[in-house]
């Protein structure tokens, strides 16, 4: 299984099959992780197994951010490859490493994520331009998630600066240049955005200037964004979101039944989402 | 040697006694390196190991760019590991990451290449804003160098685009936009900023919008930038440039001879930069 990955419809077919378009983050953090599972020779490893073998059902997605394997050295990257073996095929993998370099190393980041850990998307930043995400397209079926407004107070500083854009006459937001300009680069069978839940009110607007694409939305749950609201606005007949949760769903307990808590908080989430995909299926 | 810093006066210290301001990109890549090697547990590191040796008297910095070590799974990290360790205290090393995300896994990035790998400083994405920067200035006497005008053809997709920046009167493009405004997070002791040589005709005007600060200036050599024009343009009084060669230097041999090739590419750079430093010195 050297390769992994997946087309938008098989995408929607997850979707439907689950009825739900949860993301569960593996944000997990060593220092976080309920102390019984120290005893296990690599304890992120085995929270992740655990997580992963309660919560499956119920999403379509798992999102390990990087920047936690990386913090414990070699041997955390060793846990995310163990982790990336333990998910199923048939769920969608998304390495939340916000890359962005020139061309020449954005091939490596690209042999990094898609061949190394064999993911099928990897998100990446905007800010130096088409050659360094034009690498990540070269492999069929496989995913840019590109940032363009993103969940956190930060994404007020440059992300919601106006810009006046070649070409352009009306006013625009940098992130709106972000999502048009990227879409003359691939199309919706390759290319997401991020948006966050956190900026409810532009959902519509930004559904309108990318009709087809995925969104990958952070932002529900510990940082406040509405489900119901953001689903509302957002979703496209093939569903057209992926609503991440991660500290919510994966530290619902600190004790030894943190798996099942994990469970039911992913249930809950999953229950939600059926509701609002009724219209869709 | 847990806590490796340095200071703004302590790395002009360092230009000073080795008349350079030269940063050696370890770019180093499996597939590139003498196959001789090969034949070295762990041939990246060798290589590494070598350039540092041969090279070390005439640059102040060395500047290993994370993706070509991730590219080799968690033993990539290993050589990064050994490799800082290689490099002694008195010369600056970074971490050429281009990281970028939220408060609470921008904290995760510094632990891991401030504490973990003991980096003196770290490339920056400024995509995210304000709160993914500034939880690696709580590092006293390690760096933030952001990114701000890259030196690849995809500077021109964003970087370059003309924005309305609140509060600013006048035109301003968005890299100007992310100079002026960050400077508002930190000093010139924690914040430097990239500017790739491949823009000589824009350096001028950026030293006036970020006087003390130091520039990282990539794209020299391979990318066809120009020392001495750049220099002219961008020095201050602390020189204020550290300049980057990766491939012209590392891969000057392809045979046993590489590092020795090395440190005469690397003598011909100091040379260059002895003459330019000459008014400062």
């Amino acid at each position: 299984m050297y390769f992994r990955s997946m087309t938008r419809e098989q995408l929607f077919e997850q979707v439907k099959k689950k009825q739900s378009y949860l993301c569960i983050g593996l944000d997990t953090d060593v220092r976080k992780i309920p102390v019984h599972l120290h005893q296990y020779d690599d304890p992120v490893f085995e929270f992740n197994r655990q997580i992963i073998e309660a919560t499956s059902e119920y999403c379509i997605a798992y999102k390990p951010n990087l920047a936690f394997y990386e913090s414990n050295g070699p041997r955390g990257l060793l846990s995310l490859e163990k982790t990336c073996k333990a998910i199923s095929n048939d769920i969608f993998t998304i390495a939340d490493a916000k890359r962005g370099d020139i061309g020449n190393t954005a091939e490596m980041y690209a042999r990094t994520f898609f061949e190394y850990y064999n993911f099928d998307s990897i998100t990446v930043a905007p800010y130096m331009g088409k050659d360094s995400v034009l690498p990540f397209f070269g492999y069929k079926n496989k995913w840019v998630i590109l940032l363009a407004l993103t969940s956190n107070a930060g994404s007020m500083d440059f992300q919601l600066t106006e810009v006046c854009a070649p070409g352009s006459v009306r006013e625009q937001k940098l992130y709106q240049h972000v999502i048009e300009h990227a879409q003359s680069w691939s199309t919706p069978d390759q290319l997401m955005f991020v948006v966050g839940a956190t900026h409810p009110e532009l959902f519509r607007d930004i559904r309108k200037i990318a009709k087809d694409n995925f969104f990958l939305v952070p932002g529900i749950g510990a940082q406040g964004g509405n489900l119901q609201e953001i689903s509302k606005a957002g979703m496209n007949s093939l569903c057209g979101l992926i609503v991440n949760s991660s500290r919510q769903i994966i530290y619902a307990s600190s004790g030894k039944d943190f798996a099942e808590k994990a469970a039911i908080e992913a249930k809950k989430v999953q229950q939600e989402m059926k509701q609002l995909l009724e219209s869709l299926i």
